[in-house]
């Protein structure tokens, strides 16, 4: 039984407004009928697109109450006019919907560089007012995708003092994807009462484990963002805190959502074949087991040998060397999920490897790094590299 | 005309050995038949193989006259096993030759993880030595490769006081390279004479700006290795400094020699289609233009886009933005040769991206970024993300 996509007080829906083809949904709007909180996190690259820095503006006052996003062009790199492309976006949809301007946040992915023209959304503006449906949110999953070959959403309930508070995400993302997000969006929308400062806190804590410990390619783009709005519409008791026992209960359920729709991003990497968790263990610090993990995760040649199904632990060790954290490569333990590999940094016999071969051959597995240098581990999630990533990408914009 | 791969004093042969097979030469010498002295610049990588430690501590006294060289097994993450068969070896080509173990450095290029068997060294040292020519340097660079499809080998003589001093250099490497070397050899003999603190100071330098300064995939090795040996057969007053005019003619010469070997690492990167020179200009430190070069050199959007022969300089900014530098998006230029694609962070029109176009056409182009934040420069150089990079990559080991 399929739940239904939707929470109280949200509408969704999208349109084709010719950006991408005249066949295919490429504008959405996401809009909360009541006031609503809000909280986000960008991309920590150096350049960030209009959207982005239009975005941080907004949500200092913690309030916002719609969504708008378009995928075909990604407004980065586009200067003066492509800001005042945004804010022109977001008054165009303040002004259909009857609220401030400043209550509406824009996303775009898609090409670097070019310019967006107001009038495409001028001409979409009603009909993109007249799509909005409270189950519409499949809709503006799809309007989201570029390179993705599939929608992503995710749905959770959970009681929060004796009330049913619904969770419902939505992300986009295959490819220019790394630490610090990447063309990745994603929107999360609730009807829990939270403060903002809280609701802030629990998006940055559920982001580091999910959306920013995924990684593709290495690539961090100028559009990453994630956006979580909560319309109390469920009427619970507001949430003031993250360490409040409510607070944790709706971070457990969030952090859940979040490595949710992480992960489906992973799976649909361009060209992916194979999920891969990268587990370090034993490192000195979060700091460094995270350096090593994404060094591994991001390695071309670990990436490579993942695709050929090659327990080519090698590659692993190799690419912890030139990490650039500390640890001591004789006591180093490699395992493909529970298949001992690696001991004290010297490889086990052909029939382990034998084994650990068929560890590779699965959709998803992990690889357990145990450095044993202190208390510390890290999680980074990342696919393999196929003959399939590089096609997409050789021929992305012809 | 084709100059003769000889060099004064110094002799060389391979021989094959039966680590790669039957047909394939493996191992090779090369032997200074008069005292020697030496320097060498190794992988920066936390984890370094059996080879490079040994080199590392044989060379604390600036000599040595012979390096055996094996492909098919880099001895990397063998443990004391693979220090002891590094140490085995040094001593049987000692012993064959007459001269001190120390004054033998070893270097192993191929697969990590697996031992080497003292017995392969044993059973070929006699064929080995008496391999050995004064013309067998050309061999040498065949038996070191491995992913590699073309031997590299480079020549310069150069006029020092009079005396015309000869530098001949070989290399390999084809994958698994970037900042501090990869499975990268470099072995160079001069018949210049060079006090042993010059000879490391003029080595450092020009590793940093040609073997250090490419980059295929970002993999470090374990292994790499650049070894220099500097008999004095030429005759020339010995060089005792970097700074003297002697010193400069040396570096220059040097320099050049570096650059050739490194260029052909590059262009014969793993699946690589084309050479490509990452010129970072305008940024604040030396340091920072490297990290930026470094970064869009890396990065794999960027470098599938130029094998997909695509202008797409929004991935350009978009690996700038992550790399960690600082500059501002509104004022970088970017030039592919003498096109000018980007202005002040904008994108230029149809008419120069075609023209931009036909540069990426090329087998080899500069793209070059100017940051307008500072006086510093530098330069990586790189090649393209192709599709046959992961076909390689995948079957490596199978």
């Amino acid at each position: 039984m399929t739940e239904k996509m939707q929470v109280a007080g949200f509408k969704a829906g999208a349109v084709k407004a010719g950006i991408r083809g005249k066949d295919r949904l490429d504008v959405a709007l996401i809009y909360s009928m009541v006031p609503a909180v809000a909280a986000g996190v960008f991309t920590r690259s150096e350049v960030k697109a209009a959207p982005v820095l239009l975005d941080m503006e907004y949500l200092r006052d913690g309030r916002a109450r719609a969504i708008i996003v378009n995928s075909g062009i990604a407004n980065a790199c586009t200067g003066q006019p492509g800001m005042e492309l945004a804010r022109g976006t977001s008054r165009l949809v303040g002004r259909q919907l009857g609220i401030n301007e400043e209550q509406v946040l824009v996303a775009s992915t898609g090409v670097i560089g070019q310019q967006l023209e107001l009038s495409i959304f001028e001409n979409c503006m009603e009909r993109l007012a007249a799509s909005l449906r409270e189950d519409g949110f499949a809709d503006v999953a799809k309007a989201m995708m570029t390179t993705d070959t599939v929608p992503k959403t995710a749905l959770r309930r959970v009681e929060i003092n004796g009330k049913t508070v619904t969770m419902l995400g939505l992300a986009k993302g295959a490819g220019m994807i790394m630490p610090n997000m990447a063309t990745m969006l994603g929107f999360i929308v609730t009807d829990a009462a939270v403060a903002d400062a809280a609701l802030r806190d629990m998006l940055l804590h559920s982001t580091r484990l999910s959306f920013n410990a995924i990684t593709i390619d290495g690539d961090t783009s100028t559009n990453d963002t994630v956006l979580l709005l909560a319309n109390g519409e469920a009427g619970n008791a507001p949430i003031t805190s993250a360490g409040s026992e409510e607070g944790r209960i709706f971070q457990g359920c969030l952090d859940e959502l979040c490595l949710d729709l992480a992960l489906q991003i992973v799976k649909d990497g361009e060209g992916a074949t194979k999920l891969i968790t990268i587990h370090v263990k034993g490192a000195r610090s979060e700091q460094e087991a995270d350096q090593g993990a994404r060094t591994v995760a991001n390695s071309s040649l670990v990436k490579t040998a993942f695709f050929g199904e090659d327990a080519n632990w090698g590659r692993i060790i190799a690419a912890l060397g030139r990490s650039g954290i500390s640890f001591d490569s004789e006591r180093v333990d490699i395992f493909f999920d529970d298949v001992l590999m690696v001991k004290d940094g010297l490889g086990q016999d052909m029939e382990q490897e034998k084994k650990a071969t068929l560890v590779l051959k699965q959709k998803a597995f992990s690889v357990i790094i145990d450095l044993k240098s202190g208390p510390a581990d890290g999680k980074v999630y990342t696919c393999d590299l196929s003959i399939d990533y590089i096609k997409i990408n050789a021929d992305y914009r012809s």
